[in-house]
């Protein structure tokens, strides 16, 4: 299968590294707007080709959109305009309303495949990209109904490749869930980031003394507004809710704090205890 | 040398086991009152002997208070009322003005060391101790100057064999430190876990989905109440003072997303991203 990579950077440039290592791609088309990225893909065998977006979709049979949300809900229609009955195109977005809706009525959306496979780390680029990524993690597939039999195949086959488990639900559900799941634990790391750049001054001594508690919490505080701005744009009534509702939770604790009630600080933390049980 | 651990956990295990590993340590008194705790301690090879707190303390040289820090506030200073010259009494706890000035004006005050290595996992218990905890991370020795001497020896080869570096600091500072570094961070996941587990009802499809800055965000909230309700009772001030700071912080979020000003949202992330040049 040939493919296009549009976008080549830890996403885009880690499904290239697994579908090649997987042997069903056997030629990868890069396409970016930062030259290094692409230097940085070909270096790492990541892509054979760099070249233009046209020439891209003229050749590739599968085509992945890997760039952030607000810039794949403008290019889908495009890549659509061209797409024939013999391509697929699935895009990787944290975000799943406002690209299905951009495409709804479009003539070729049933060559789309919202597809989101549920992976990410703190770090972008084709650097940073790894073929071991997305082993044993979900995928999800939103408003499968809009997409084409042969290409909902397509995207089980590369599913399967990635070693990934499908999720199928609406693009509703889906950004209600990632609100939950994924997007208010940036806020937290981003807000507790901030308080400790904003509270404490001996920073030499804090991060010496940082444990692994610290480092897990405050990791995703590294990621690159560019990504998550317009993620948070695009899922703002959800992540809102999920914020309104966290504020709730901590002022929850600081209530137990200030009043010395220790019984229900304990309540509070043996209730949050439960997730345990879930989370494995 | 012979030592003592009171409380056979997972810090106090993890103890015992690297010392061993080390040959510095032939003889270990294990002390608790869990005897499920005592015998897996046993099992596994990290005692050689459970018995009693009094036997511990008249064959040990070197005793452990490995217990919740409002237990080891007050056992310490009946530990004191019987160490020897000859003896060191070390704790682990993660808040240390408490337990400093509790034996402040003790008249065998120097045989104590405050001693709290930065490590530890949401995981509790002896089975889940491990040798190789502690490697590469910071001890922290508070008040150093009311210990003697030799007992400051004694700790600064335990953290050598620990494979730590120290860094000495007030109980004041240290107090301070710990509530950014480490009891924020955990009331940020217990409250995060709750947000979960009170808004989110369709537990199977978001843990189907939760990916892996959920798992590192939210591991924490696993902790118990038995070890961090007393920690957060003794360091109430640092932490309701984080605490406050955090929720301020997450409203500047909620206000960026509210009035849609995401310039602002960019630069409150781009300002989170700091941390990456500080935190490895």
């Amino acid at each position: 299968m040939k493919i296009a990579i549009i976008g080549v950077g830890l996403i885009g440039g880690s499904i290239a590294l697994k579908l090649r290592q997987e042997n069903i791609v056997h030629h990868v088309f890069g396409v970016d707007q930062n030259q290094n990225h692409l230097q940085t893909a070909i270096d790492r065998g990541i892509i054979d080709e760099a070249t233009t977006l046209d020439n891209a979709l003229a050749q590739a049979e599968l085509i992945f959109l890997a760039i952030p949300v607000d810039a794949a809900r403008k290019l889908l229609p495009q890549v659509l305009d061209h797409a024939t009955k013999q391509q697929t195109v699935m895009d990787v977005g944290s975000t799943k309303c406002g690209i299905t809706a951009a495409v709804k009525n479009h003539p070729n959306r049933q060559r789309y495949v919202a597809f989101h496979p549920m992976w990410g780390t703190e770090n972008s680029g084709p650097g940073a990209a790894t073929a071991e990524s997305f082993s044993g993690r979900a995928a999800v597939i939103c408003n499968a109904e809009e997409s084409a039999k042969d290409a909902l195949e397509t995207a089980s086959h590369i599913a399967e490749n990635l070693g990934m488990h499908l999720i199928y639900m609406s693009a509703e559900d889906h950004d209600l869930h990632t609100a939950y799941i994924s997007h208010i634990s940036h806020i937290t790391s981003y807000a507790l980031a901030n308080t400790v750049l904003e509270k404490e001054r001996e920073e030499d001594t804090i991060f010496q003394l940082a444990s692994t508690g610290f480092s897990s919490t405050v990791r995703l505080a590294k990621s690159h507004p560019e990504m998550w701005v317009p993620i948070f744009r695009q899922n703002k009534e959800n992540v809102l809710d999920v914020l309104n509702e966290h504020i709730t939770q901590l002022r929850k604790f600081k209530s137990a704090l200030e009043k010395e009630n220790y019984d229900y600080l304990e309540e509070l933390i043996r209730n949050a205890n439960k997730i345990r049980g879930i989370l494995k």
